[in-house]
């Protein structure tokens, strides 16, 4: 029966292949629109994804995208967002937001970190203010970001954790979890609105463990029992080895509801989401194919390019001939490559656009194979091809001919 | 009579006022499209618009815009460029392009320069390769970039200059425009293409002379005799009182033949270009736009906006209310001011977005105003309306109030 106190600002529709461990498609409805699932969530930390336009993202098929609790909080804070009418309008995206809690930022980006029962106290990265982050406190800064999809504030121990550790983490994610539970009551008693005159948005609980997979199966049930309207899997590629990864999203999956939107946070790789979408999992967000692109690496189906590299001095070609997006269709090899080595900004921009396009593309044709039940093989193929193409790239890079600048 | 050596890749046809220093409106042909004058070109140094793509310039009005023979020169090459199909492929622009003869860069960007009759000899700020730039090789660069405008290379002294130093740079500047006639008639002779297979673009010479109303008269009048299809005014705006600056530019409107186009290059401030239209000039370039606005000053009807400014803090209107930029039609003070605190590169992009739109916009008003007779009263208005604003901004920096960061 269903929790009466948490916000159910979700409805989440299944429309592929409905197994607990098997690729699914399906759709996500919230506050601000559609999402068809699996989803990659671009990361708009500071309220923008990172050399970006709202109309570029949208270009480029985005459909929810994530942004930093933690930074916002800090600057310019949430009373100021709400002030200027909800983080929707603030960075002018008119289409679903997810929200983290703040809470693994705290831990990867500050210096002084007490995490009591309470909650977790730091110091801003930013001017060192005492800032203190409760499970609470939390949500009422996603509601005040006017967010489509809150996270819940959760602990989320490295890698690798000693089994206490690890126990400890998913004791206090839990007894926060309901804790947060009521605090969602108290503020649906309350009436309390978005900024923008909505209900607040619908909350996710994040499944900890480590890759201990009987306590990843016992998180996943005890939360399950708060029935939250969707599940994070948290703590996961943090240095772990990739088949204990797959094990752990797979022993989760066994366990959590399969009509509830499953999101495998901060991953990844092509090859990782795709293979995680087969065991699974609905919705992915990272840096990945943002922070790499500033730096000059973007993401082909035969893995990355390097930007920089000499080989691509005289190239006609775009970095990806079967890609549809602006930079591919206007720009060479040759011209992204003088515009690295140049520091003009037009580069970063060109390799992000195509990156989050060239990642777009791929959720987009695992959607479709997922509906015609050709997922298998796509998927079989794709990590064939991307496979093949990182092994030639590693190949030239031993053998230096593609290390000259 | 014309002179058959010069290559006349262009058609200028005047609409508007003809009188030698009052505002004309015109329509300038060049081998990549149309352009109508009185016109604005943002500079794009390294083939870049910094932080613009091609779209977003052809969305802000630009007609042309003007790249850089110095920064080409050094990094890519033009061997490189014209391997690549030109400039225009390179850089996925399509409309025409100006290029400057890359004299002016060497004298203000090198260490040791050396003139001579034959030419300048630099040490590359790259790499400190040395280089040469006569006339002859400034204009096979330009043909080898695929230019529709190339620019003769002239001699550019500082302000101030003795009379001595002044005279020099006029002769030889004369000097290279009749060496530079005679070689374009060897490449005319030779059947030269560019690598789009065109015949190689159009040439102005450029008129130097300092503050000496004399000297610049007589330079125009000896430039004139070789027949060039456009003439530039150049050397001014180098930090001469602006009575001097626009006494120069009248004097030397009055000689040159008023059925081709004037350039006064590095022009300028928008209220600069708007008197230096009265004073019957056709085209300008200036980095002001672009760069201010990367450093976080853009230009409005009113004067220059500082976007850092706490003013801003939570003011949600648009940099300029009657802009109709993508930056304007979608984003808030506040949103801008976060971005720049916050370093995004989106600050820079929007803001650019927004100056380039502003200086384009300025120019199709001026063109209306000047094809429907209305240009004097235009022009009084817009001077005033800019006048108070900036009046406004430097008292209340003086009172300090926009002095927190």
């Amino acid at each position: 029966m269903a929790n009466r106190d948490l916000n159910r600002a979700l409805r989440f529709t299944l429309r592929g292949t409905a197994a607990a461990v098997s690729a699914r498609s399906g759709v996500l409805d919230l506050a601000h629109g559609r999402v068809a699932t699996p989803a990659f969530m671009p990361v708009g930390t500071q309220g923008t994804v990172k050399t970006m336009t709202p109309r570029e993202l949208e270009e480029a098929g985005v459909e929810i995208l994530l942004a930093n609790t933690y930074h916002l909080l800090l600057r310019p804070g949430p009373e100021r967002v709400a002030r200027l009418g909800g983080l929707h309008r603030f960075m002018g995206w008119p289409r679903p937001i997810l929200t983290d809690s703040g809470g693994y930022q705290v831990l990867s980006l500050t210096d002084r970190v007490g995490i009591t029962d309470e909650g977790v106290r730091f110091r801003s990265h930013l001017d060192g203010a005492l800032v203190e982050l409760t499970p609470e406190r939390a949500l009422d800064v996603q509601i005040a970001l006017g967010s489509d999809v809150m996270m819940l504030l959760d602990v989320c121990p490295p890698y690798p954790s000693s089994p206490p550790a690890l126990r400890a983490a998913v004791h206090r994610t839990q007894a926060w979890a309901v804790r947060s539970a009521a605090h969602l009551g108290a503020v649906r008693e309350e009436g309390r609105l978005t900024p923008a005159g909505r209900r607040p948005g619908a909350v996710f609980a994040i499944v900890q463990g480590g890759v201990d997979l009987d306590l990843r199966q016992a998180a996943a049930r005890d939360l399950t029992a708060l029935d939250y309207p969707g599940y994070a899997l948290g703590g996961l590629m943090v240095g772990e080895p990739k088949t204990a990864t797959f094990a752990a999203v797979a022993a989760v999956n066994e366990v959590l509801p399969v009509d509830r939107p499953r999101y495998l946070m901060g991953v990844g790789a092509p090859d990782d989401i795709v293979r995680a979408v087969g065991a699974g999992v609905d919705l992915f967000d990272c840096v990945l194919p943002t922070r790499n692109a500033r730096n000059g690496t973007v993401f082909t189906r035969r893995g990355k390019i390097v930007i920089k590299n000499a080989a691509w001095k005289d190239d006609p070609r775009p970095i990806d001939e079967r890609c549809r997006c602006y930079a591919c269709a206007n720009f060479s090899r040759a011209y992204l490559r003088h515009l690295f080595h140049s520091g003009e900004i037009l580069g970063p921009r060109l390799a992000t656009l195509h990156s989050v396009s060239f990642y777009l593309a791929m959720m987009a044709e695992m959607r479709e194979s997922i509906g015609d039940g050709t997922f298998a093989r796509w998927s079989a193929d794709f990590l064939a091809e991307y496979a093949a193409g990182e092994a030639e790239r590693r190949e030239r890079l031993a053998a230096g001919r593609t290390a000259e600048p």
